[in-house]
């Protein structure tokens, strides 16, 4: 038997992919990560600043490296965090944005692809749901190894300004951001409870005056990348442990349940497009994707974030 | 300004003692943990043999010792798990379990006001529902700083019996066991849902055909303690990390919620008996008890395990 | 290519192998755990009640069950705790217990054998230096992969007891009791220091006046096992962590050097016998073993450690 | 008896805070961080991603956010990690950092002591020597509670070299880097060593054929930061992981052995000056200096790193 290394392989060493490597590493979960880049200084850079961490006392003595695609031949995940992101400044023109990334996804696809077919992939370059929907339809690759990381970080934020407003510890508030991880994800409001307490109930039972406007909740989540873009210029924390949490429920595998994007098929009556619903992750990746209740409105917010994930799709002349 | 370090004590030094001397080492969370039993020798051969673990790589050098009540005077946590525990072949009279830990309780608790009254008190000897009860009702000890351990292993397992039977991790399968941490006790199957998904609608969504029948996941739930006893002659991890999970949230003042036991007032109607409904655990202790949404005959089985406690507690002659 | 996941399989339900269990399980770095035990009924209890745990916020769903020698097969690491251990008022007689433990070994590894040859053996049955002996002698293993404990336990007691006379972080203690784990081990008092300062000059560099005995050391390292047998009734909390220590260095490939037993060949003149010297473990097991300088009258001690080894082998007709 | 919460401010949210920020959290040891920089935009910024991170499963809810020096006031740890630092293509003239830096240090020191003479401060900022000299001698506050992190970073780098070029996990090599943290640092040859190996045992023993330059190490050593500046554009995973080494050393008041800079009072007859050597970290900061023995041309090279710290300090006029 051939048993193999907790090999983790990050593709692109910019403000997300050296946060991935630094967060991931802080997993103690890994014996090898490998960081890649077309700008190899960058990525021998990140990789040396790392590897100083590992001769600590409480940090295993971690292989740390710059290498190459040739790297992902016996790796057990690849993290996909390269190409532009949008800047301060920029018009946010996702369309633009889209096709330049889909142009990266596709280059890095054809290097991962020619060393392995094994290896769980997880898609953090954005717009991240198109990004996916291109791997996974582009590439002869099984479906389910193949994770966008989508509205995991969105959830985490939602549940976060939730929890701070009733002084409740986020991980007590459940329900799920869905659909597009962009301007049209949402709240399925009608799921979120915190420890079972509906949302509409919520001020009554905590005694509290909160009044939340969902709306103004749905705007802040939807907005909370580019407040923090233009806060700090850039993100990378909280996108860096939502892929560590991923890394963590495939490596051992775990069965939890988080939104991440996929192609659907057939779920809420969605095909052909990737977008976020809660998914089982296990070491095979997705395992299953969860049809979890929805009010009629919001299957219509999730079919309008199709849409309009459709629309750039076709937009893009993929190929 | 006087900084405390992270200090606990944990009373009694026998199969739950001890493990949970163990089990609140792994936190690398705290800098002194001192153990204390009538068993001086039993305390100092426990405390010996876990300050072997302090020397590895990734164990921070905790001060782990056997000591006296005394040290109770600077700890942030004391963990009272000293007491007779039920052996198998005993008649199981729980009565008379009550009236010896209950004579217990009362001198630990004698011994720990001498030195404190702003250690937060996590009460684990059985039955715990009545030992918690005793120690807020005859002590002017802060109230909320005294909480019992109740159903938070209940709930644990409840959801391990869930998350196996859908192969999802247990961490996505909320609600919670309720009541008395006994033979009332129950599950709130209202509440029970997987990631949002309703009880009743699990096997639909999971394609599954577990036909769950609630009234034997109560049972086994119920029984899970006694099936450990006699399997292994005790029980000992699942409580160790149920009173590990109350210190995290402690210490780290995390305002998680969790279903502990203590003295109700008036919620669902209830006075004068502790039992375990999901409170918000901080470093003040149980900071707020939640009145989550029960349908009316959860609420009657609430009503029914506090009676059945009384009658417990009437029998005893507390004073 | 085949990713196997991190599984491992214990061999003994009784206080060390029910405490490994634990105690692996908080490593964070384990998908599966099985333990297996001649008294299925104890293996099931520890099991059912250590499940308990992976509910919890901070507990990875790990798949814990009792098993049979079966799980061996896609297993990385198996740890070997099986056979009877020293009781208090047993008149000791190692050699009787070595005869016993023999025997179990034998059956173990007659059973882990028909299911794997891949797997990193840790062997913790007592008397460890005879067993791992026996088992990399006996059967057609790769010897790399049989580790005994040793004096791995013993070498993080004697940091203990020197790190608290110099009020010191044990981890900042370095030096190793060699030889075999029980009455002949000895300190390496050559190489014992605290962050480089030589054993001989601490107290005039901490300022103190310990003026530590080594003979006494030596004796309280040596006696630390009884010590804790005798006050608590049996030990569990230190090998267990030692255990824990391989685990990770051998699931992350730490390439840490630790002191552990296995058959040595040539190394310090010897041969044909098990005992400790510093190794350095991979996931390969014993990647190499290295000859820490030693003064002469260390390597005496070695070698006396050594034929009191084979004095016991001689009297066991091994076969 | 008033707890205190283990609470920490990171002052400056440059590329060294923000990931002081995020690696102190990993430790789960805090309840609450605050991020503080005269561009608060950064800061809220930095506070904003990083509390994102705290609603994932395995995170500890931690009340992450955006301060001022008033949260100094009942913090246990302040890490100055304020001023500029140096960027590819500057002369790297020192002198004129030293300048700038000490006076960002003064209105740092003048802002926290407003608040607290309790806390233990890590300096961070550089030139880290000077910068630490200075707010120990101009600043009525205790000087042990000031902790310059000095060579803590070069001595992980020395080891994680050495380790690597001998194929062992770097926490088994021992030795330290002294001095200055910057040109005139110099690695204590007599003192490093493998596992107790002395240095020029290595080859030898390991049956390698490293042929180790001793120069060129301590000048891979001396330039691994500026190597990190060019490759990736700043320095930022490794300080970070040396200020958290620190962190969980004091809260846990670990009693560890790690070089930091602190101003020597007569240790290798060097005065009135800081720079690095061993020192015990507790609760207190520094507890103890330690003098480990060294051979007289490293006395030597100590001394020499003192003339030229205290050359700069006098072209400072520091007052």
């Amino acid at each position: 038997m051939n048993f193999v290394k907790n090999k983790l392989v990050v593709v692109g060493a910019g403000m997300v992919g050296s946060a991935v490597l630094n967060t991931v590493l802080s997993l103690n979960l890994l014996s090898e990560v490998v960081i890649v880049d077309i700008n190899d200084k960058k990525a021998r850079g990140e990789a040396l600043d790392a590897s100083h961490t590992t001769s600590f006392a409480y940090s295993p003595n971690v292989n740390v490296r710059a290498g190459s695609y040739e790297d992902c031949k016996d790796a057990q995940i690849i993290v996909v965090t390269a190409g532009p992101s949008l800047k301060i400044g920029d018009k946010m023109d996702r369309l633009v944005l889209a096709d330049t990334n889909v142009k990266v996804a596709k280059s890095i696809m054809e290097n991962i692809t020619k060393y392995t077919k094994d290896a769980i992939i997880i898609v953090v370059t954005n717009p991240v749901d198109i990004a996916t929907y291109y791997c996974q339809k582009y590439f002869d690759y099984p479906k389910n190894k193949i994770i966008g990381t989508g509205t995991l970080l969105d959830t985490a934020r939602m549940r976060k300004i939730i929890g701070k407003k009733f002084n409740v510890d986020s991980k007590n508030v459940h329900g799920y951001v869905l659909g597009e991880h962009g301007g049209t994800s949402f709240t399925a409001w009608s799921g979120v409870n915190i420890a079972g307490i509906p949302f509409d109930e919520l001020d009554a039972t905590f005694n509290a005056n909160n009044n939340i406007n969902k709306d103004e909740v749905d705007k802040e989540v939807r907005e909370a990348g580019i407040e923090v873009l233009q806060l700090k210029g850039y993100t990378s924390s909280g996108i860096a442990m939502s892929v560590s949490r991923l890394v963590k429920a495939i490596l051992l595998n775990e069965e939890s349940i988080l939104p991440v994007s996929s192609t659907l098929e057939g779920e809420y009556g969605i095909n052909n497009v990737a977008l976020s619903i809660p998914c089982v992750i296990t070491s095979n990746g997705i395992e299953k994707k969860l049809q979890v209740p929805l009010k009629q409105h919001e299957v219509e917010e999730l079919k309008n974030s199709a849409e309009n994930l459709k629309t750039i799709i076709n937009g893009l002349k993929l190929e």
